[in-house]
């Protein structure tokens, strides 16, 4: 089988290492516009060939893994030049925007939604993780509109590498989502922010923060270029989660100023139910 | 050497595994109003004898692990039963109220003002780590007021455990602190509490959560007993820290509401040099 993939970064690279364990015979090329990643990526032995738009019609599977902003200008251009029988996946983390850029195409059956809730805060080739994606779920978008038999084949190609699957629609998995993850990113960057801008002296927060504050400000580390354009194609959920956060911050704040300490007790409290929550996440091993 | 640990949970027995790893000799006994926490603390090796303050006077070593509203209490009652060559530690997240409770105590001497920068989100004697200090930064406050022969008896004490020692007065202290510690904890709580409101479903937020969104809401699995005391007693810093955070959230806010991509780029391109800033950082190796 020959595998292209487009975007050879975290994602694409992780799927790559995958792949070359769990499917040796399988041919892997790679396509990037980022001429330095694809170097990198052969170097690392990532990927069997570096290729181009030219050569995907002799591709049977596809995943494509850029930024969301690229996914809605590309997929179409893919779409057209693959062969009957081929399957597109891709792996953005907004779903509606990227449904909706491919509604009309005549080869939209050539094409599966995906949203592998797995990665980390780094990027590029070597940021890729083996078996990063074991144990995750993977988040399917309008599979009924594509060819059944091409579903069958991404869904056992994800099932090879150990991914639970779900089923949503792009809708709710954009709303969902902006709540789980695309949150957890703005707080983070704005937390690294305010402390940014409070402490003048770098070392003066590294002497002072804790494994705590480490892993609060982690996602600050994301690359915006990633993630400005999930924000952009996320925009209206996103403000509705910012807003509730938001809101809650202001009351936490009140109860504070007004000395609620009873009020602040309990929030936490019944926070703590976080605790089971977490149990059921499934975590990254970051040991490559 | 007898060492007396008041509050023998996370912090109060990892002092224990490490005193009972690095300086066998030394005697230790455990005080805790919680006799579950006491009698678990025993079955674990943490403490040779569950005591009392009756035996406090017998102590060398005091090392004062409690909540910080338990702490302003207690602290006054310590130093009234201590001998004259005894030194007693703290290991309180604020800094200020703990200092002014003891400032005009008749045994000032005998006791130094710590903030060791180390734990994790969990609590009890079940989780005390082994190493948990080791490369971490403790900060002492008030030096000047403990017995010049008790700060190096103390400091002899840190630095056999690996710590570093780090200087400054307690107004500045909580007033960092609150940015790059206390801040954290509402950030995560928050959040936390925002994904909760909004996901009635607890399989909707594991299914589609990851690891980064585990990262950010980590904290939040934190002790309410411990944690309201510490706002309340760094409430000034905390709300202009939180204040501050607000306002950040918000702009990020505005510029999404009017479609200003380049400034959220920009805004997130700046604050990925918190990279460099959690190079510096000394995390907690969780293996017990």
């Amino acid at each position: 089988m020959n595998v292209s993939i487009i975007g050879i970064g975290l994602i694409g690279g992780s799927f790559a290492k995958d792949i070359k364990n769990l499917h040796p015979t399988y041919k892997l090329s790679g396509i990037d516009n980022n001429q330095a990643h694809l170097k990198e990526a052969l170097s690392l032995g990532l990927i069997n060939t570096a290729s181009s738009y030219d050569e995907l019609s002799m591709a049977d599977l596809v995943i494509v893994s850029i930024p969301v902003d690229e996914m809605i200008i590309q997929l179409p251009k893919i779409l057209d030049l693959i062969k009957a029988d081929t399957i597109v996946i891709d792996a953005g983390s907004t779903k509606e925007a990227i449904c909706k850029t491919v509604a009309d195409h005549k080869n939209r059956r050539n094409f599966l939604a995906c949203h592998p809730i797995a990665g980390t805060e780094y990027t590029g080739p070597s940021a890729a993780i083996k078996g990063l994606f074991y144990g995750k779920t993977n988040i399917l978008c309008e599979v009924e509109k594509t060819a059944f038999k091409l579903q069958e084949k991404a869904i056992s190609f994800f099932h090879s590498l150990g991914m639970r699957i779900r089923y949503m629609n792009p809708v709710a998995h954009d709303k969902h989502i902006a709540y789980v993850s695309h949150l957890s990113h703005i707080s983070s960057f704005m937390l690294g922010r305010t402390v940014i801008e409070k402490e003048e002296n770098e070392k003066d927060i590294f002497d002072m923060a804790g494994s705590g504050f480490e892993s609060t400000v982690r996602l600050a580390k994301s690359s915006p270029a990633m993630w400005t354009p999930i924000f952009k194609q996320n925009k209206d959920n996103v403000l509705d989660s910012l807003e509730e956060y938001i809101h809650n911050l202001e009351d936490f704040k009140n109860m504070l100023a007004e000395d609620n300490y009873k009020g602040i007790y309990e929030i936490m409290n019944s926070t703590n139910q976080i605790k089971h929550i977490l149990k059921g996440i499934p975590l990254t091993n970051n040991k490559k």
